[in-house]
């Protein structure tokens, strides 16, 4: 009867996440859910699993290459989606009829690419998505900043840079120069700007994109303008010159950085930073990146922009939108290196030994009346040495534990620990742990 | 350039989860999510694909059959999790040096089955798990009841009935009739009790497994036993007699009973029903299955049970333990059947229209402010007529508006409309807003 053992070991590039890397993301998701809500942007969920034709030749070669892809019971061409605008797009088309627009959904959900894991990077990774579809407003590209703004705050961080740039800024300073039609091109290497170096990008203007060196000088001063949003604004002004294009995206840039400093953000979160440039095509408007100013070399931690276009593929609706994507695990990594992240392998602030067996049912009723307070508490399941149960209190994390053995049971009193000091006090339990509950209140919320 | 239209649609069996459907499932999560950590259980993620050898041969023929199947990039052949217990076993084999016990988790994810979808059933779903491993104790069973119990009562089930019976009962009673090796057949057969009735199964039990009738007539008394516990209990020990697996059965019985009376949950609460069997080998000890009183024929929908040994195929270490399933989706379809999903498009309660486009600012402002509060605003986001923006509103189920047009800003007031009634009324905005915010939280907890 005896079975061979399977060996029991994840795919590469796949990852448990265990209590300790679970609890903070649970709490990253429901801060993320609640602000999302607090705008009124609606939950959606679709499908892991797509026909391959919604999804392939979507989001372009690297991706279609990453695309985890098979025939299914019914001989069918499925694959996992490997992002969540793509299954938007494909809802939004296929519900174009009903939806009441401006539609404003937010996804949480995991993405599958078969990517190199030589970069470190993972094959399953959790997105976090928001896009206000249907409506060319600049109010939604407002909108979308104050949620970024909410959003990182919310979780923790003090400092915070919102960079924005406009598309049609480049445009007009491209098409001063008759170039529209390469500005694929240069987004593409531009976006390279802040990696490789300003020399390195003009090389590649000039010699691959086969752009003058007169409009490659013109594209990176616009590109390398600092400064307060006032002044940035003026410089773009006089190197774009009159192009209508180019004074749209201004305006645009303008009212935006009026409205979200009205708004009460401030004036040091927000800049126009012209380098900014996104490497999709998809995006023809506004252009989000955000940074953490205790950590700005780990990359942009939230990013988006407008398009004009969401659903092309799948209608000839034209559904323009802006959203921006929250790197879930690029800030859980942020997090765990500034400190924010507790270290705890469970939920419970609360934990309970397990100390005279004769009185279970004393237990229960306790651990009863202290969840209904609010509390979260785990009690130990078996009456064993203290000592072991508080060697288990200790490994998991709990910060405070209620002690009650026989004598406290007779006297209606008990010892609250706090396990980080080891220092412990004897208390009355009080009717209905009234006395208790008071008492542990006063101290969770003096320790948070 | 114009491309060939892709048709936007779903796979079969598969469907989306728009708004009105994801609203009512992300507040049943977090309220599992609260109710799990309010016990001391841990979440746990486990990647949406493993080996294919993990999973293949785990859950008997059928799920095979369903497992979607495929090579990925490095030619390995892996799968789609079907359940949430396999990689539970997968992971607690992988970690076991590491693991402190008891180790209490719960896991909310999708699970992906190539069901046959003319019974009605979808090929992705939500599961939603909970498990102690690494104890034999009954309190954790009894813990088991306790979180059940809570999580049903959370959702807001006035009534429900966990049926728990004890797998030793009935092997106590086949021992007596030399019938251990059967017992497997014997319990997918009594699975079946209710949906087919006593004769069929007599009949099967007879014909099939080949059991004597006297016998039959044995197990079919004892699953039919109905009553109080103390009744059912004594019914039992008369039917078993005296054997020492069965007596063990039925104290471990008794022991729930007492202790989860002793926790303060209603007498009426908690049955034992000895006709529940659970088809599934992988039980030892306690089995649990929970009805709503309102709507008793959709079902258990929490169900789950003791087991010896959770990871047998990955370890020689023995992990027992003791964990149940919330069946999300089947309690969604029962609260929109009871009438306890409200309709809601967004999740916002606040609805203000953009009424006044000289003053973006200002509204700006005050939803900040409302949102500081602790509401939930859409702000549309363009002014368009207000007999359009209300429509929107009305589309939507915001249950509130605030509404502030030229006059109201120069007066500093605003009118709430109740958007359910109609009714509306002026009122101060006052000093930050704290005016209207005192209006609305009076108003929204009387609608609570």
């Amino acid at each position: 009867m005896a079975q061979p053992i399977i060996q029991p070991r994840t795919l590469k590039g796949f990852r448990d996440y265990p209590p300790q890397l679970m609890i903070p993301r649970e709490r990253l998701i429901q801060t993320a859910q609640s602000v999302f809500r607090s705008y009124g942007f609606s939950p959606l969920d679709t499908p892991a699993l797509e026909y391959l034709e919604v999804l392939a030749g979507k989001g372009g070669e690297e991706s279609d290459k990453q695309l985890y892809r098979f025939q299914d019971h019914g001989q069918r061409w499925v694959g996992l989606r490997f992002d969540l605008t793509v299954p938007l797009a494909r809802f939004a088309a296929q519900n174009a009829g009903q939806l009441t627009l401006p539609f404003k959904r937010y996804h949480i959900a995991p993405v599958w690419r078969g990517e190199n894991t030589q970069r470190g990077r993972y094959r399953e990774f959790v997105q976090c998505d928001f896009d206000t579809v249907g409506t060319t407003t600049v109010v939604a590209d407002i909108e979308t900043t104050l949620v970024i703004f909410d959003l990182l705050s919310a979780i923790g961080f003090a400092g915070v840079q919102i960079r924005v740039n406009h598309r049609q800024v480049l445009t007009g300073l491209l098409e001063k120069h008759d170039l529209v039609e390469r500005s694929g091109a240069v987004l593409r290497v531009l976006d390279k700007l802040a990696k490789v170096g300003s020399e390195n990008v003009a090389e590649e203007l000039v010699q691959q994109v086969g752009i003058s060196r007169t409009a490659c000088a013109a594209i990176l001063e616009l590109a390398s303008l600092k400064g307060d949003s006032a002044s940035v604004l003026s410089e773009m002004e006089r190197i774009i010159g009159v192009s209508e294009v180019g004074q749209t995206g201004l305006a645009r840039l303008n009212e935006l950085v009026d409205a979200v400093t009205k708004a009460g953000i401030p004036t040091n979160v927000l800049r126009i930073d012209p380098s900014i440039a996104r490497g999709l095509d998809y995006y023809t408007g506004t252009v989000f990146e955000t940074f953490l100013n205790d950590l700005p070399d780990i990359g942009s931690v939230c990013s988006g922009g407008r398009y004009d276009d969401l659903a092309g593929l799948y209608t000839k609706q034209q559904l323009p939108g802006v959203g921006a994507s929250l790197g879930l695990d690029r800030l859980l990594a942020a997090m765990e290196e500034l400190g924010l992240v507790e270290e705890r392998y469970s939920p419970a602030d609360i934990f309970v030994p397990f100390f005279d067996s004769s009185r279970l049912g004393d237990y229960l009723w306790l651990t009863k009346e202290l969840r209904r307070a609010g509390f979260t508490v785990a009690f130990f399941p078996e009456p064993k040495k203290i000592g072991q149960q508080l060697k288990y209190a200790d490994r998991l994390g709990f910060p405070w534990a209620v002690i009650i053995g026989k004598d406290e049971w007779s006297a209606k009193t008990c010892q609250i620990k706090n396990m980080r000091t080891g220092d412990s006090e004897s208390i009355e339990i009080g009717e209905r742990g009234h006395k208790l509950i008071d008492e542990l209140r006063i101290r969770l919320a003096e320790h948070q």
